[in-house]
């Protein structure tokens, strides 16, 4: 009979926790107690698409053996070990791997073919961008913002267009029968519309800007680009957004434009369906277009690939050269220009649709800018992403700074509407923080709701006690928390298009605002938050999320249950490693409160030192 | 073998030709060649729902047999003729009556149960409107005129509605899987937009506006009166109508409303269904509102009666007394409150949903107004329509001035687009005229499209030649010319709701107003178009109309096919006695072309004293 220990998530056992830098030295100890006296223990690890390396590993004490390596080159590592107990009292070969469910502790099996390897990330160390993860963001759809037009006018005339006659309507599709839209429906959100809006923001507390699509489009959403140098005339000219620009950064808020670069518009210059932009130029009206080699025709002009089967979004071949110099590599490209006049960062649409190549290349332009980000929309863990049949490259380093964190807002979802467990959810997020690089993780864009999800409010069945829950747990988290427009108004909203209604700037519910105000300052303020070490954990039905930078740290405790608990230091179960003594927790459990009352949540600030290395005790 | 002829469109036979005024003698006259050597010869005669009169025929020459009556009241008659050939040369009894086509001749039966009736019209002489009659009508769908606020906007921010992007978009319903309506979709039209564009009603030269209803309403046509007493915010204020109004008459313009008594909204302060008028008024939501009794629910309240079963047009009991106040036999009624304001006729939507005393007792308000014109949505024949199981009175006096004169929109558009034979076309056209009392059919509202058809033009498959032919024929038949809004334009239009554009203001094809221009003139010029009998008559392919009054008339000939006709006099089928000798006609026939070119017109104007009384040669 034998006991095999390893959990990743004990720094003990693993050092680093999580994913390690290029040569960062890693050690690895797993306690083996065997019939057999003397038992070969070994690690196999071996980077993804590469023969496997066998690395002995040396006793260190009773039962525990030891291995040290440095990985030389960034990329996604597995490793596992095995124990050949083979001597007088034993015969035995047993593989180690990770276990069934997503806790750390691994499992012991005698088939090799079972064994379940652990993850290993190993990136490039790159320095974080300080504005950003210092920062807090506020997404805008920008249809449905603000107008600075008086009487609800639009900018302009625009052609079979539906203009909302109350800012009040719920958004709508028009559709035909077949389900197709045949009228964009418009409320006429403006830039200078939200340049005027700069004083609320800036009373809000946030400090970036994420615009989705503002470039030359059909729809209200603009992921139809017809044109990427141009501003969409119903939200204004290239002098508006210049102004707007301008009028940010006078106000410290950065600016993050939504790049749209794996389909354009049926109707884009590009492609040009419909004949406005000439009768014989356009992909679809021209073999000899110069934007022919973008597209994959299947039977011209009439079918051709598109994103999701959608004909309104006719699909880029990312692999044109010519695409790619429209984009990011030519002399004069889209990257560039619009980060030349004052864009800050980049938010990549459907990320997964782009080649690893492709967010380099746009990475290596912005480069040359300073202190710029790039980000992706990728909804699963982005680490171990596979799409097109390919591992993605996104948290190595050069590609990705971050992505939008989905799967923290699943987990805080599964949270308060008890789809999971406590200690499920825990897992999870210590899951996501293992996997992701420090500097990803943080760089990382999170949210409880966006333009593509139902909205919080409404998520959480208009429960304000637990919608207050979710976002002190966004701003509590780590990653940039990013606010989607009008949730600090408690709207509400149920999946697109309803997710999507205009600003109520004639009501305002004060508390929430503030609420949020409060959450901000807090935010902005702590170190800990912005780029701290985080630890989940979870006590009864109490969850709670721990985040420490240098000797400065907080605690919050939220109880996600309609019902009273009791807290008690005593009970809580770290998954990972503590990063205090064991007395500092004993220290301040006194001031931790006796019970927390249901859909309620505990905050504190501490200073302590925190210890350095893994601890021998389990 | 007998031989027996009558035909009630030829003067020998019958006089006076078509409908008899209460009193007025009339003449009947009959051929009877049988074997039998003196065969008796009655006239049946009848009023609808009473007994059959008969009436002894004297012989007043070979074979010729007259009898002469006198009707004491208004009212719908039938009459035909009974031949009793019963002396030793003959056995037989002959029925006689209306022929099986709608050619005047009738038809010889032995099966008494197979004899068809003539039908006769008798009627309460009423004096005919001078400005209405002499007018020219221009119907305008108030949301799609004109709009005097600047940069399209709406006078109102009404919650879910859409407001057209464009004005030159299509307009288009908003309906949900099921095919409700679940926005109601605006351009924005006004009646201060109406009032700034009445120079050019004037340019154009109509003399009379006929307005879809204006009244508070939620959808765009506003059939759905929410408010009999208020004007729909979106078109504009009370003082807006009342400045319209004043404006108008200012102009010389009369102004007809759009009545709309059969049903109400469902939203509407009588109704109430979503509570807007309050929790617990209004029909709908309780049972002690003094609305309660004017509807039929079938399942209090979400199942009622309806329009059409349309849900959104909760039906009106008509015989509700409490309705009756309101509408027109109150102090303060719907009829004089508006009429006071110097609305000057009423058009009656849906007629036949109302009963005649209904339209009785609006005709009885209105007579307290000087000069005032009721007319009623009828398409079909109005003199025998039968509505509910019940014949109505529309015709006979006392009730309708006239009706919406859809018949000859579809005789017009059989001609042009070769549906029926000329003949045929003649035939249905001397019907109406035969049928109508003549101060009827010269206060009944023309059209060749309204917001309830195709537009004409695209009626016309966009034939521009067939579209001139249209407008002429509508200038020239007897009824007062209503053109629908924008045919001056040559606007196209599908269906409902493509026939409801907004008025294209910034195109203007000069050709078609100046023939409309010219027609217009032409019309309220001349007498005869205004006040004069009508003979319809064909010549081969060729359609001819003739007007007469005093000693003015006018003859067009139209050819509807593509191919060039020649012109006979001779060959002239005249379907009525024709009102001059034939020597005038002999003369004139050296004026009328030799041929006419296909889908071309030819008009022409010319004195001469009309014969008088009937003629013996057949």
């Amino acid at each position: 009979m034998s006991h095999i220990r390893f959990n990743p998530w004990v720094e003990y056992y693993k050092l680093p926790f999580g994913a390690a830098a290029v040569d960062q030295e890693i050690v690895l100890r797993i306690y083996v107690a065997t019939s057999a006296q003397s038992p070969q223990v070994y690690c196999l690890y071996r980077k993804e698409g590469e023969d496997t390396q066998e690395l002995s590993m040396q006793q260190i004490g009773t039962h525990w053996y030891e291995c040290r390596m440095v990985l030389p080159e960034k990329g996604l590592y597995f490793y596992s070990f095995v124990i050949i107990a083979n001597d007088e009292q034993s015969l035995e070969t047993i593989y180690y791997g990770k276990g069934a469910d997503s806790s750390g502790i691994g499992q012991a099996t005698y088939d090799g073919n079972q064994v379940r390897e652990f993850q290993l990330t190993c990136f490039k160390e790159e320095p974080i961008v300080p504005w950003y993860v210092e920062g807090v963001a506020y997404q805008i759809f920008p249809d449905r913002f603000a107008n600075h037009l008086a009487n609800h006018q639009l900018l302009v005339e625009r052609r079979n267009t539906f203009h909302y006659g109350n800012y009040l309507d719920r958004p709508m599709y028009v559709k035909n029968q077949a389900g197709d839209v045949v009228r964009w429906d418009f409320f006429g959100g403006t830039l200078k519309g939200i340049e005027e809006k700069i004083p609320y923001l800036l009373d809000l507390g946030v400090t970036i800007l994420y615009l989705n699509p503002i470039f030359s489009a059909d729809s209200n959403h603009r992921y139809d680009t017809n044109d990427y140098f141009e501003i969409d005339d119903l939200l204004g000219t290239k002098e508006d957004f210049l102004s707007l620009v301008n009028a940010l950064h006078q106000a410290g808020i950065r600016l993050i434009l939504d790049g749209v670069f794996s389909h354009v518009g049926k109707n884009s210059k590009y492609f040009n369906q419909d004949g406005r932009y000439g009768d014989d130029v356009g992909a679809s009206r021209s073999q000899a277009s110069e934007y022919f080699s973008w597209f994959t025709f299947t039977d011209y002009p009439s079918d051709y690939q598109s994103w999701w089967g959608i004909k309104d979004l006719p699909e880029v071949n990312k692999e044109s050269s010519t695409f790619q110099t429209l984009i990011y590599a030519g002399e004069t490209n889209v990257i560039d220009y619009w980060t030349s006049l004052g864009v800050d960062g980049w938010r990549l649409d459907v990320a997964d649709e782009l080649p690893d190549s492709f967010i380099e290349g746009i990475r290596t332009t912005l480069a040359s800018h300073k202190e710029r980000v790039v980000i992706g929309e990728v909804w699963e863990d982005a680490s171990n992403k596979i799409s097109y049949g390919k591992r993605r490259e996104y948290v190595f380093g050069d590609n990705l700074q971050g992505v939008m964190n989905y799967p923290f807002r699943d987990a805080i979802l599964d949270l308060l509407l008890h789809r999971s467990s406590v200690e499920q959810v825990c897992q999870t997020l210590t899951e996501i923080i293992e996997n992701y690089p420090l500097q990803f993780l943080l760089q990382s864009l999170s949210n409880i709701g966006t333009h593509d999800t139902k909205r919080i409010y409404t998520e959480l069945y208009e429960n304000e006690r637990k919608f207050l829950l979710a976002l002190t747990m966004l701003f509590v988290f780590p990653g940039v928390p990013c606010l989607y427009y009008g949730d600090e108004r408690q709207m509400k909203g149920e999946d697109d298009p309803d997710n999507r209604a205009f600003f109520p700037w004639q009501t305002m519910d004060q508390r929430i605002f503030r609420f949020c105000r409060r959450l901000i300052k807090y935010r902005k303020t702590h170190q800990f938050l912005q780029k701290g070490d985080t630890n989940f954990f979870y006590q009864g039905e109490l969850f709670g999320c721990l985040r420490i930078f240098e000797n400065e740290w907080t605690i919050l405790l939220v109880n996600p249950s309609e019902r009273e608990q009791s807290v008690d230091t005593h009970s809580i179960h770290w998954l990972r490693s503590i990063p205090v003594s064991h007395q500092f927790i004993e220290r301040i459990s006194k001031q931790l409160p006796n019970k927390l009352l249901g859909t309620d949540f505990w905050i504190a600030t501490f200073e302590e030192e925190r210890k350095i290395g893994g601890q021998l005790s389990e």
